[in-house]
């Protein structure tokens, strides 16, 4: 199906390119650059990119693209080249030659080049890199003669041979490792790079053998026939089962296919006076305006990324050449006044020659996403609002992170130092392998993934740990990168460390410390300490962050609230900013002390006066709780949401807990088993809770809005200004909340007059909007409430179908098999749980234009979830304490 | 907010009748009558009707209508006559003198008047009837010469004073009551009727006392004083709380107020010339076309109703009065050509005068309802289409389910009364558990199966007994929709009876019944009763039903399939007229006998192949039973849903049955406690079911679709013409079904060509929506479905959040309140529940325009959701076999 629809959609490109010899190849290099950076459609996104760097001065290796339309008038052809592409590529392949001195498939000075594929949008799935194109059996001993270098010769082709087997022609990897293993075997080493170049002929030999089995043909010795079939693969791999579900899963349509980029090759490993090295033109984990990087001599750019030698820090790299260490400075600038923003940079020296191999913005932690922004806004390179849409909010949650305890921390002993790789503080029992971690964590363990290394693999076990120790790889290692990403603690590259995963041991300093030991590690300082340490957690907002949602203010339309339950958290939420608390729930209210007490009394009472009398103990914690939260609020909106649970969920259901209930009521046992009995529910989610207990026992809430009025006139009347919203939970019908508004309003109107205030007293009545129905009725419901409050999480329930205590069992496996695009606990389902918001938020307005709408489930604070509120016109959004500051940075963003 | 709108609502009118002097007052009498059978806005039902009668000849006792609009008018200028009503009141009651010979308050024959309230839409909680107006202290002495009948006077003046003071001016009753046993005490009687001429006169004086001690003035003396209050009173109810909330509660809106009727008196009990009486035009019960009623010599009508005196049947009559007979006779003809339909009328003989008091439709049973149609179509006295919208749908179920014999049952001693929760007629030994059930049945006992409350774990039980009676639980419990489905007799919530199993007995009004007993149970009434009761079978259909029917037929645009999942169900539904089975459940095939030992080996399995395994032994079983179906059907389409409820449900809950079951499958007691400990769920109906299911074990699923399709196969080469469609439970994305209904296909085409079939085999696939989120998003899901299949239960419970085991707490208070106007699982809800059908129905067949749709939830056989069904354009209804007659007819009365 997919196939058709993308037929379809390029049938007007394949007009164009058939009826006349269109151009086909964009060349990028010194000489002369064809494409700019706003020509992605056509050369995709890399190829652009390479253009653009070309253009404005780079030292970027010369290349060139072929088109998007290209690919797609090869697809519409049925899969051949079309007319004339071989003759541009060979004239383009001239140019290079031109341009680099080189000559493709030339004995003496071969060009080699890369291939690589890039559409208009990044997409996994597509074809990889092939490197040092151009190789065959003679020009190997010319590269090998040029460079002086005849074991990085031969391991050049018995790479390409490698890739393009592999990559190109589909050969599987393993064919071609055992042909290595054999031969290191016979040299009795164990280390690639201890095979000599002897070897390395000997393996190149080997792998053309292997090529040959499992292709069924030669490897082509011809160098434009490896760029052909090269540039073959790259369309082919366009179409390809990853690529195209790829492309249906990300809703990713309208694109011609992929351009194909061909440059030439440049080797940092071609000896001491070459090099290779990434770098950010900001410190990535601070944010500080340093330029900061490392680089490897004599290696490979994927050699740093790996993590196999430790290299050496940007800094020292005037010491080795101050020439290339000044040019690299220019750059960094220049970098940043064109694409105004910090870029994650790879480069390349080649016998003292610099070259730009890739820029790309830097991906970077919280904290530095924040600083860069106010300090970039400060340097005039960006206005306030890009600033703002530039920091993915969901990563201020970092700056909120947690950090040792200063006493706490000096008096532990620390045991190795690594790299501060990603800041945060951990402490856990140790885990060796991804699978290790992922099960503890799930056990309930809080644990440290400790590895020599990361790879993609290990994903899921490092976010299952608390925090990442490895014992190799630097600022740049896949590890801390992936650490960052998430704002999760990691101290990469503790040498000291030695670690013997098979047996579940590190050994440091002499001592050893197994899967039971508990360690510690600082993601700020490298630390690596024994013992678990006390952490704090930080309860303001400041600096930087505070100028950014200063400014988010100022542009949000629609005000934060949060979800809170105690003066604490109440008081914790006002200082993140918080403009009033959309969801204070009151069932927790019951818990402590004597108040369970009461509680289980009222429930147990079989007669209403029995049921009031426990209630009247219950009143005077529930105003004080009310009136510490009014308090805590200092004149912000409270809305409070009446009883909620089912009331077994009072009750003890375990045999002595019972007992003791009954002893401590003075009741029989029997008697508190059948009333627990009589209360339990096949399905509580869908039971007998929200506003159904209070139509079935009106007392409970009317003592709850006596509670609320009383503490009101009680603050008021001290000078506070109490400003409560009462909210009915689980309306599903108007009637429902018309009978429970009355009630509300007429205990208010009682409640005054006994205490015999005669000041305005106003207490809005709302609902939340949690059931299917209320969203479908809304029209309805909206002439009895003064606000609505969406509480997505048990529409998402109900509108799913799912439970969230029960779809553990199958949900994670729907998100993986991608038949759920995400988690619908987590962001919010636009098409379903959305579209009955919508229709709610539509037709309560419509009956009471001014209506107050609001969001109070989880959703409330993620940024997708918010952007959708935004857009269906709410008020304000709730969340929880710790989110309100990623909640006002994306209400900015939302409008933005 | 209520009296708000109907104020705006009435703006016009008032401007109307304030302009002009209008005309306010109808006459109806022999000489002359005003109003007719068209003006009910006008004239409200009963004005009308009254008018009606007049004109075509009926005596009806002479009097006068005020309009609804002067109602309003009333109320428009603040609570006051407006100006012309009391002239134009005088002016009719001279009229009315006229025509009676009588006078209004004269001392020797004064006319007597009733006034009663009558609004354009019957409507409780207005004013009740005041009879005897026009009584004063002098004429009621007038009255007692001229009739020579004393106590007959003063006992309608007692009458008068006493509903006066009640109904027109609010005094409690019982202040009169009060009076009344003062005076029978004084007089050492205790019936009303012994109570002396003298002894009502002195009653008239102490009601008069009463009267003027609670309203504070003296009972009005002048005639027209008490009509005019009379009127204001009538006029006043209007807008009462009783009546404001009954429009409120049934949306009653647009009306004007309410219209006054005022009435001459007539006296059935002047003397034995005198009677009254009751009567059908046809037999209700049967539907006989025989006259059909009974009277009373020298009484009233109350008399008749009360059952104090036994009266007479009609045949009697012409021995008593034969002109009187005769003429009633020939007013029966006369109103049924009139009105064409049966009435139920009340007449009264004054002083051998007859005169007709009221006409109406007569209520009759099922059974006379049919006979009726039928022979009023024969008689050409109604045309089909008429006769089909006639006959309440829900009546036939009584022709077609057993019923305890009359007399037998009158015999029986009643012990406990519970919900008629699905009606039939059943007797039996009691089995406490579906175990007992069974395997008393199987050695040929009838047994009912007494629980607390039934559980998916007791369908066993329930299928084998004869009756289902609990204890707790609703109309809507378990065991009240799995009886209904099956039409076997259930009574629910006998809350009187305790049950204690363990010692195999009930205990109830202080007696003791154990397994032994015989009790019988009317599911149509809820009673429970002790021994054995003769039943009645009930007829086919056939008959006069089949005649009805076959109409239907001929009118429904909609087909009814039936919900089936055995052969023999399958049979009966078909000759109840279903065109296909809308529903097969297949979950009930895996609880027999081995099947539920390989289905629990499958649960157990820890691996796929292991699954597999056990699925494999499952085949042949359900195989066999799809062919049953196929077979049964002959040809007509089988709807077969894939398994649907969690796997814990085929797992046993209670340590002996796990023991047993350990031992069955030879694995420890601790794994099937693990597996039984992991399966289960919160919230179980949210949980891991229906296609989610299917998605993580996909071999349950492809062994059903082979299933079915080998059983397709095995049919059509045997000649039978088998159309299984397959139906996917539970679907909330779209991906869910692309992914079940490709493993379908898949195995379709594999089957079929593993059986080397060559002939066509097209096996629709298509979908329930009973998941909110799958009508909100039905246009997707069409696009890979070929049918949809609404399943309004479910829907219903995510809709509403309600769970059908739970809601009984609080549903049937919620029903009796009004806060839900029906029980949503009995009707559908056509605003909530109702739109998210009309959604999907819409966006369905947008995407696919002849996308087939149907309903299976219960309501598929609930004649106000079927009128709903069509509404929408469903394609089809199915419900349970008993029900299908009943919504053949309803759909024919949707159409019309």
């Amino acid at each position: 199906m997919a196939t058709t629809k993308k037929t379809r959609g390029r049938s007007t490109a394949s007009q164009k390119t058939t009826t006349r010899a269109k151009k086909m190849v964009y060349f990028f290099g010194g000489s002369r650059t064809e494409g700019k950076a706003s020509q992605k459609t056509l050369l995709g996104g890399k190829g652009a990119n390479l253009a653009d760097m070309t253009s404005i001065g780079l030292p970027v290796p010369a290349g060139f693209t072929i088109t998007t339309d290209t690919c797609a008038a090869y697809y519409d052809i049925g899969g051949r080249f079309p007319g004339g592409l071989s003759d541009q590529i060979r004239k383009n392949i001239r140019k290079l030659e031109m341009e680099t001195g080189k000559k493709f498939g030339s004995t003496t000075d071969p060009l080699l080049v890369s291939v690589r594929s890039g559409a208009a949008v990044s997409m996994p799935g597509m074809m990889d890199t092939v490197l040092n194109l151009g190789l065959n059996d003679k020009s190997v001993v010319g590269l090998a003669e040029l460079t002086g270098n005849e074991r990085f010769a031969w391991d050049a082709y018995r790479r390409l041979i490698n890739m393009y087997g592999d990559v190109v022609m589909g050969v599987d990897h393993h064919h071609f490792e055992a042909a290595f293993d054999r031969i290191k075997k016979g040299l009795g080493v164990t280390e690639d790079t201890d095979v000599p170049a002897e070897g390395l002929r000997e393996l190149c030999q080997a792998y053309k053998a292997v090529y040959r089995q499992h292709v069924g043909a030669a490897f082509p010795t011809d160098p434009y026939k490896q760029l052909e079939l090269a540039v073959e693969a790259v369309f082919r791999s366009w179409n390809s089962d990853r690529a195209n579900s790829y492309r249906r899963i990300n809703e990713i349509s309208g694109l011609n296919g992929t351009a194909v980029n061909v440059q030439a090759m440049v080797f940092g490993n071609m000896g001491e006076d070459s090099g290779t090295g990434v770098a950010f033109t900001r410190d990535p984990s601070t944010g500080k305006n340093v330029f900061y990087g490392e680089f490897l001599i004599n290696a490979q750019g994927e050699d740093v990324v790996a993590g196999i030698r430790t290299p050496e820090p940007l800094a020292a790299m005037s010491r080795w050449n101050a020439r290339v260490a000044k040019e690299l400075g220019r750059i960094r600038i220049k970098l940043e006044k064109h694409y105004k923003d910090m870029q994650d940079i790879e480069f390349t020296i080649e016998r003292g020659t610099l070259y730009m191999l890739q820029t790309r913005n830097g991906k970077r932690t919280g904290a530095a996403s924040v600083k860069m922004a106010v300090d970039m806004v400060k340097e005039k390179l960006i206005d306030r609002k890009t600033a703002l849409k530039r920091i993915p909010a969901n990563d201020l949650t970092q700056l909120l992170l947690p950090s040792f305890q200063g006493k706490s921390k000096a008096a532990a002993e620390t045991i190795a130092k690594g790299l501060p790789a990603s800041p945060g503080a951990a402490s856990g029992g140790l885990a060796f392998t991804a699978e290790e971690a992922v099960e503890r964590a799930l056990a309930g363990e809080q644990v440290l993934l400790v590895r020599k290394e990361t790879s993609p693999e290990d994903v899921d076990g490092m976010h299952s740990a608390a925090g990442i120790l490895t014992s190799t790889g630097g600022m740049t290692s896949h590890a801390a990168v992936v650490a960052r990403g998430w704002g999760k603690c990691c101290v990469a590259g503790a040498g000291d460390i030695s670690i013997d995963a098979a047996k579940g041991r590190i050994t440091v300093g002499g001592k050893t410390y197994g899967r039971k030991s508990v360690l510690s590690i600082d993601g700020s300082t490298g630390e690596v300490m024994v013992g678990e340490i006390e952490r704090v957690i930080p309860s303001k907002v400041s600096g930087d962050l505070a100028t950014v949602l200063k400014w988010a203010d100022g542009v949000a339309r629609m005000g934060v609230r949060t979800n809170a339950d105690t003066p604490q958290d109440a008081k914790r939420a006002r200082e993140f900013g918080a403009i009033g608390i959309g969801l204070c729930r009151t069932e927790h209210m019951f818990f402590e002390g004597d108040r369970i007490k009461a509680m289980r009394e009222m429930i147990l009472a079989g007669t209403m006066v029995n049921r009031e009398k426990a209630l009247k103990k219950l009143l005077p914690y529930q105003r004080k709780d009310f009136a510490g939260i009014f308090t805590a609020m200092k004149g912000l909106p409270v809305t409070v949401r009446l009883l909620d649970p089912p009331l077994h969920e009072f009750l003890p259901h375990e045999a002595d807990s019972q007992k003791a209930m009954a002893k401590d009521l003075g009741v029989p046992l029997s008697e508190v088993r059948r009333r627990v009995s009589m209360l339990h529910e096949m399905n509580p989610m869908l039971g007998h809770r929200g506003c159904r207990l209070a139509i079935t026992y009106p007392e409970i809430a009317k003592m709850q809005a006596r509670a609320i009025t009383e503490a009101t006139i009680q603050c008021l009347k001290k000078g506070i200004k109490a400003m409560p919203e009462i909210m009915v939970p689980l309306i599903g019908t108007r009637r429902e909340l018309e009978i429970l508004r009355e009630l509300i309003l007429e205990t208010i109107a009682v409640v005054k007059k006994e205490k015999k205030y005669s000041g305005k007293l106003s207490i809005p009545v709302g609902t939340m909007i949690e059931i299917p129905r209320a969203a479908l009725t809304a029209g309805d419901i909206a002439e009895v409430a003064d606000f609505f409050s969406f509480g997505t999480n048990d529409l998402t329930q109900m509108a799913f179908g799912y439970s969230r205590d029960d779809a553990g069992v199958f949900l994670p496996e729907y998100v993986s098999r991608e038949i759920l695009e995400k988690d619908p606990f987590q962001a919010i389902d636009v098409t379903g749980v959305g579209r009955l918001v919508e229709i709610a938020c539509q037709e309560g307005r419509m009956t009471k234009p001014k209506l107050k709408l609001g969001i109070c489930g989880e959703h409330g604070g993620e940024p997708s979830s918010i952007a959708f509120c935004e857009q269906v016109g709410l008020d304000y959004v709730s969340c929880s304490p710790f989110r309100v500051p990623v909640a006002r940075l994306a209400a900015a963003q939302a409008v933005l």
